[in-house]
């Protein structure tokens, strides 16, 4: 199914744009991005409770943003649209993809495509509505995957937890330096990453203040980042994971326990990251924070010896609605259609 | 030095307190404790920057409250006081206590007398200026040390990060059923942690949004973690700890990753704390919040096994400023002087 | 219905509680504050959507604290009970308040009896369910309504914005040094007082790094504010009410635009609070802060004069949960048991 | 001193930048404004404490990012410069202004220039140091100003509170249909808006959880306030103006109390803003909050009647560090220099 974008039409001109999910907070922040990209027009956002309604209806900072209205998916005209980007929760797209036109790039920020073994998939996820076209979707990690994503029309675009850890890990790992087996994980999200749900664990009152671990030992990024890993590094690791939701909007940072020779992984790090745009290693002993990259596209990546032994921490942080989410998907987006990579997402990070 | 605390006086009529370094966040939190604590006066408030001013003018809730004027360490009268609290930075109170008056039980909360290995102390801290007292100190890690707090009259309270791991561990290594030497513990602290002091990194525009790790893989918590776990359990681990950010006021919550059987660990867990009014033993699987011990001088530990090999996550939660600082203080007053040991420090958690 | 209170068998040994909507914040802090105070029991929780859970499903903080299992009212057994807590939302006792037992003293949270006029009430609320109890309530401020309460077994507790605004006003309004009728209110509150309440606008993404006015210029608190002035100083007065909310859990603050000279004003302030517990008068231009009340059942209250004109700002601050809510709901239990007012509620503000 | 803004031979290729004051939390969002202008480069950053170091050594948001080196006044080197932007605490530019080089133009963020009445000034500010500069700096609230900015070389930038209230209240104080002179406003503010200070009151620590008024009934602000009202509509009307600080880090939101016909001032505020981009009027009621206008430079005003008499309440909400500041003096050099005003202005929203 992989088919030879510079064959689409829109590439010179600029691209037109749907939306599908556009009232979560991936795919708000989607249009975010979206609305000052330089290359496309957003001609079509859908939704099914909030049909009907504009996008400022539902989020006060879109009023007075020339948009679309919000319309079902049935009522919605995919005709002259290029680029559908995704943003429903997970089994979602699943369900729908066999009715969306085809010749169009998709560009999936849900769950559903991005593990292609369907046993683990389904242990995970339960039963798949799609399998076949589990193969067709190339897996979005930007910087790993750049040359399956500029082939493919089909990307799944990773999760933010995955998108935190495997940006540091797939190239040391793939290097052999890494010496253990068991790579213990314990990550931290802002709370956005949860998705604009009305639960009670969600509201304003029961998480400022406060900070805790979640998850049963078994959380779902848990195979997906297992799955990559040996997907890029044919290396079988054993991912220890702890997800943490820290009272903030917006945020990944993951604290990583490798052992491994500090100066090894330096220089592989280095190596790797050298000219990507979006990636950055600090130097030794200089621990990223998350306002580092608030508002970016960009993962930033520190690292340091322990004192004892030869543990090496790794630590990675990422806006999870950008990098982690809309910001990659704009980025796959870019690849695919042979746009300069960092269109639309060449902010400085938003601090203070 | 060990005395017999029952020949103080005033053990029936309840006992007068001088507080030194009154104006940090221990301090105000001890002073806060004990205006409420049936048994104490607070008699001698002790400052140096803050001399000749009232609390009040330092900390506006506390104004409008009857206690005596700050006055300098010369200025201070100790006559017909009973118990010291030092609230000062660790390195001051080494520097003054050979001029403090004897029959005083006094009970530090910085790290000057927490560990007892001088060449290990002078490692992490620098010069050490009375190692002479270095014995003379009890570690006040009260439900573990409790025998040895109850004939001291010179207590030293652990660090607050030592306390979140020091409890849940201790037991476990004892025992003998972790089985791997590393301990990783990923710790997440509120900022009051850091004190009251003028940086940049302590302001509120700088932390508000974000969330860090910090400490160059050889935080000062490591040996005092590792020294009082050999000294509890004549078992020697490797530490491997990195130290986190919260841009929340109060509250510690340490994931610790060891390997054992899971049901060992519960059942060890279960039978050490089964009688500890201060520490709750969550179900398995089913993890603390940091607002569960907001206010109070508990401490909440959860577990779980993670889905592959044996790794089990505990994770612990505590009021830095109370159980972490504080309110340990206080217990450790109440075993010493033969007083119920949850007097002062009987909260409810302080939630929304 | 006023009843002699000294008649009820419970006011020695101790009352025996009951409390209606236990899982909301209100009930919450309610049950926080009574598992402390020293003369009551919490016999009987009534929940209708959580019955048959424990407390501590509900709310972790609450679990392992000994508490009846929730029940729904129809299985509730009042036989003992000496007080019932009504916290559930406005409009929900007036409908079920025929069935309550008789005898018991019944303090109310909602918004259900604090209006005396019908026409007013129903203006703002819709219609009302048991106008027949109307005139047995007596409306709860209680340093203004102290003697009304002791003699009743009805209390409607005010609501947290006309209570931070009436306790400043009542006294200089009553004392005619107020010179123009208009009086402009602009309060802000914590997120709490919205209630546990599954709406979009009151998740945590959508408040956190955010502020804003609400309400539509007709907020149903400013009839509450005028009906009260009326009702205690027989003074017409035209009050402009904005209400905002600030992102934090607790406190509200309201900055009052009134007209008169300033040493009047101080002067009858200081006289009217005096000797009142909960009641701080600041010096002359030192403002009060939210933290300086968090976890009180104080008001605090401070007052300058703008630089020209005689305009006077007052500035008070209470915790919109306790003396806002629950706390004044205990203080009024208190008056009414004849015990004394502060029995529970005798904390110093929670800060840091 | 009015000079041809035609005649400097940047306009067409570009204009280089130096900037005073680059560590500062307005300097550093100059910064990061004018780091993705499309027109401009920063050549020079000018600071006393940081000299020697790299912005990224300063604020780890600007590490790996590429610009000059901060230098000292006496060793920046302006040939070249075009224009600077002087974002030093108020009564530093005064100091220095006259051994800047001439034919620059110069856009200021202090207080030094903003009010023409000398004593007016020093009654508020102290001492000014080059009062002959006073009459040759324009005013740069944009929209109003617009004609006097773009004949302007010296532009001297409004503060935070005036922006937010002054843009609401220029026009419809102009036209005569305000028909009360006492205006009150109440005005809520981040904490950036108190700049990178080390003091107390701007440890997270003592911001978080609370919210507090401050300012002693006579803001600095209140004489802008009053000065550019009359200067601008020659009506002489009375401030009573109350700051408060909010928990958060960007914003402000002004609550705007007026006497008026709400049809009037609506149809006024449409009229006078409608082509106006950074400003929007909201709907008839419906209040805008901060997050509507968190990273750009726009204003946004609500307006509802009370529900009584014919109060008004205005709402407006900016970016501190926007509008209230680095937005809007680049607002000012984009006019001054005849660019499209909205040049690297053109955000959406940054929310959530």
């Amino acid at each position: 199914m992989k088919t030879n974008i510079n064959s689409k039409p829109a590439s010179k001109a600029g691209v037109n744009i749907a939306i599908l999910g556009a009232s979560g907070y991936t795919g708000l922040e989607t249009i975010r991005i979206l609305l000052k990209h330089p290359k496309v027009k957003i001609k079509v956002l859908i939704g099914e409770k909030t049909k009907g309604k504009k996008l400022g209806e539902i989020c006060s900072s879109f009023s007075y943003v020339e948009l679309p209205k919000i319309v079902s998916l049935q009522e919605a005209v995919f005709k002259g649209i290029d680029v559908i980007f995704s943003c429903m929760p997970s089994g979602k797209l699943a369900n729908i993809i066999d009715i969306l036109p085809k010749n169009l790039i998709i560009i999936d920020l849900s769950a559903d495509f991005r593990i292609k073994d369907i046993n683990l998939y389904e242990n995970y996820y339960g039963n798949h509505n799609n399998k076949k076209f589990l193969s067709k979707f190339t897996y979005g990690l930007s910087e790993i995957c750049r040359k399956e994503i500029k082939r493919s029309k089909f990307i799944s675009c990773p999760g933010c937890y995955p998108t935190s850890t495997l940006l540091p890990l797939i190239p040391i790992i793939k290097s052999g330096i890494v010496t253990m087996k068991d790579i213990i994980i314990d990550s931290k999200s802002g709370i956005t990453g949860a998705g604009r749900n009305l639960k009670h664990e969600l509201l304003f009152a029961e998480n400022t203040s406060s900070f805790k671990a979640y998850g049963g030992g078994n959380h779902r990024h848990i195979p997906e980042i297992e799955h990559h890993i040996y997907n890029n590094t044919s290396k079988k690791v054993n991912i220890i994971f702890t997800p943490h939701l820290i009272p903030i909007n917006r945020g990944i940072l993951s604290t990583i326990y490798i052992k491994g020779n500090i100066e090894d992984i330096k220089k592989l790090l280095r190596k790797s990251y050298n000219k990507e745009k979006f990636i950055i290693v600090n130097k030794e002993g200089v621990l990223p924070k998350i306002s580092d990259v608030t508002g970016t596209n960009n993962c930033r990546i520190g690292f340091l010896a322990h004192n004892k032994g030869n543990y090496v921490v790794l630590v990675s942080v990422i806006d999870n609605l950008m990098k982690g989410a809309a910001g990659q998907a704009v980025q796959n987006m870019n690849i695919a259609l042979n746009y300069s990579e960092d269109l639309g997402l060449d902010q400085q990070s938003f601090w203070p």
